[in-house]
């Protein structure tokens, strides 16, 4: 079989990797960015180009390998290439959160494959288990850790007591944050990995944009020793429930959102660390079970690429076999829950000046709004006289916690609302 | 669709609740093997026989479930049904581990397809991993958690520091047990999934009468309680690693066995209580990953059954389909690695006259025998004045412990070798 790829980096390389030496495959050309960039691989034995179209224009190619990431070029080039009658390997989370539904219907017309298992949670078969194996669920919850770049901060930060900074500093270092790391610490990534999951469990599109994000910036070293002391730690969480559900089964409205969270120490997600990913997923009829595994990384997501690769050659064999393979998200998108409307326990942490009757303040006025609170302690005052106070909510609507937290900002005793944190209970 | 279902035990019972008011499957017939027995759900809908065979000579039923259990009658239904063209789906997994590669083969030459995502730790979606998931990987181990009831009695033992008896008891009362346990806790269930496993894993038929089984009825709660002290918790463990591989790739020699063992209390293994599953599998690009969740229970079993249908009859629209699904477990059988040329750390339990000496000759028996101690500890003295000691070896092969034991067995301060486990390392 010919294939071309798009993209030579990390992925990519890992992708020709796993390739070399299988005489079943005959890589035609791949298409980088900078022809004369030097390469950890030996290359002498393939075609390399700048020019995308090249593949789509190539009638021997019969599947495109797209590990270039981005939504531009990979847009154009896989809208071209489904047009041209080849099927799609990606790994390319923003192309599918973002384009999937019009890309599913366009290779469904053109009877072509899509396939993304490395799209989300690099080689942990994640796509293939919502799309085959808890086929005769409805999925009731996806939650997981899906970003290892966050992961890693979170758990160096918590193991050798350390501010974002310095951590995030260390990831860089490390090769596991980027130099600009936004789309990593600000959740960004994983509101693309979790509306496509979101999407594959509804069966309908989720739109990224809607989608609610917190990112971990704002968690400081003291939150993550707080949270240890009340027998908590501190995940990057995305999350996506049915809310409601229509009378034909599907949902109406969708609680879909991406921010940390701090969860019970013995919980399983608890224990994931570095740039290991998780998932729990929970089914009508399985209950609720859990993949783990490197989420990222070289060959963990050429794996998920590869296996794609097998998988649908040996499906090649079998005439009209496409249609085994249709991803259908279809119909209007979700509508997702406002965030102000969902319900969570919640940590916060306050600075406030330290005289008498502060904690009286804080408690009247989360009192006012029918938050009904687990704890609220003081832990030690500065030199300048401020002190930090934490609370830990019981479970209530967001909207109530955010009324409060209006009417604390505006006391005169506060100093900052440093930190407001969701808890899973 | 027209089904028919041989079975109407925990998970037949599932089953039909799943299909029911499903409008595109019809169950046609249930084979049970008592008409009068009263059942849980309402059955007045449905057609109940005695006769396996009458599944097979009903030309409508183009798929038969069989949740029997048991090699006989499901064998001679089986290949009498593959015979006829219907496919099977089935949650059998003495039949699969011990006459799965002759039905694959059967199966392939009539055109129709076995699928037993069920067999193997219930819903969560291992078979599927293997045969799919992770097909740009050589499997390098697969190691886990496969038999709920084990690890049930375990985790009681350990919470409740009872013995195994009552434990037992308790899971029996408690329905996860059945009145003669034997193949549960003799570890006869776990050598059908891991042989399942690892056939799958390497390719080629495992023998499952060749695979190497303890069982977990001469564990004490003493083992656990002193486990727990040297850093351990003890799992009832199912495990299958290549030795060798030949050049063509396939394994020369696997090591496929079934024991318990002590894991490191750190280990994710380690944390898996009660009744779940958990599976790690190694692969060559992924990496580690692993699954978790409920292995057994009527809906969990159930999802997989029913997932197997769902997928079946997508696949089912599009002509030879069946090549897809295709399960290939060829050529000879694996050689199994005799368990004592397997390599572990041990674990073990003696009971010795406490008189001055005993020690040393323990360490020496040991040393003899080129056995390194991690540790020897005297845990008190009983009333009668025998001694109970526990030594911790580091890494080494099994038949020099062996050694070691028969040469300790005969000292005449030695009055029983309690029991010998192996350490994960």
């Amino acid at each position: 079989m010919k294939i071309g790829i798009m993209g030579l980096g990390t992925v990519g390389t890992g992708v020709v990797q796993l390739l070399e030496g299988d005489q079943r495959f005959e890589i035609r050309r791949i298409v980088v960015r900078d022809l004369h960039r030097p390469r950890e691989i030996d290359l002498s034995g393939y075609e390399l180009t700048t020019d995308p179209l090249s593949l789509v224009s190539d009638p021997e190619i019969e599947v495109i390998i797209e590990v270039a990431g981005g939504l531009s070029p990979a847009r154009e080039l896989v809208t071209a290439a489904i047009r041209a009658g080849k099927h799609i390997i990606t790994a390319n989370k923003a192309l599918i959160a973002t384009h999937g539904p019009e890309l599913f219907q366009l290779a469904a017309e053109h009877g072509v494959v899509i396939l993304f298992e490395a799209a989300v949670a690099g080689g942990i078969p994640l796509i293939s288990t919502l799309q085959h194996g808890l086929l005769a669920n409805r999925i009731t919850r996806v939650a997981g850790i899906v970003n290892g770049t966050t992961n890693y901060i979170l758990s160096r930060m918590e193991r050798e007591q350390i501010p974002f900074a310095t951590a995030l500093a260390a990831a860089q270092a490390a090769g596991y944050a980027e130099s600009d790391p936004t789309d990593d610490i600000e959740g960004n990534d994983v509101s693309y990995k979790i509306a496509i999951l979101a999407s594959l469990a509804f069966h309908a599109p989720v739109e990224v944009r809607q989608i609610y994000r917190q990112g971990i910036s704002g968690i400081t070293d003291l939150d993550i020793k707080l949270a240890a002391e009340f027998g908590y730690r501190i995940k990057m969480i995305g999350l996506a429930q049915p809310v409601k559900r229509a009378a034909g089964g599907g949902p109406e409205q969708v609680d879909v959102r991406v921010h940390p969270m701090l969860l019970p120490a013995s919980h399983p997600l608890a224990g994931v660390d570095g740039v290991n990913n998780a998932i729990f997923i929970n089914g009508s009829a399985v209950g609720e079970i859990m993949l783990f595994g490197p989420g990222a990384g070289r060959m963990p997501t050429a794996s998920a690429v590869v296996g794609d690769l097998f998988n649908l050659t040996s499906a090649l064999e079998i005439p009209d076999f496409s249609r085994y393979f249709r991803t259908r998200i279809e119909g209007p998108a979700c509508s997702i829950l406002p965030i102000e409307e969902t319900e969570n326990a919640y940590y916060i942490r306050l600075q406030t000046r330290d005289i008498p009757g502060v904690i009286g303040r804080l408690g009247t006025a989360f009192g006012d709004h029918e938050v009904s609170l687990h704890s609220i302690t003081q832990k030690g005052v500065a030199a300048d006289g401020s002190a930090t106070i934490i609370l830990v909510t019981h479970r209530v609507r967001e909207q109530q916690v955010q009324a409060a937290l209006e009417k604390i900002r505006s006391q005169e005793t506060t100093q900052q609302i440093g930190v407001v944190l969701r808890v899973l209970v």
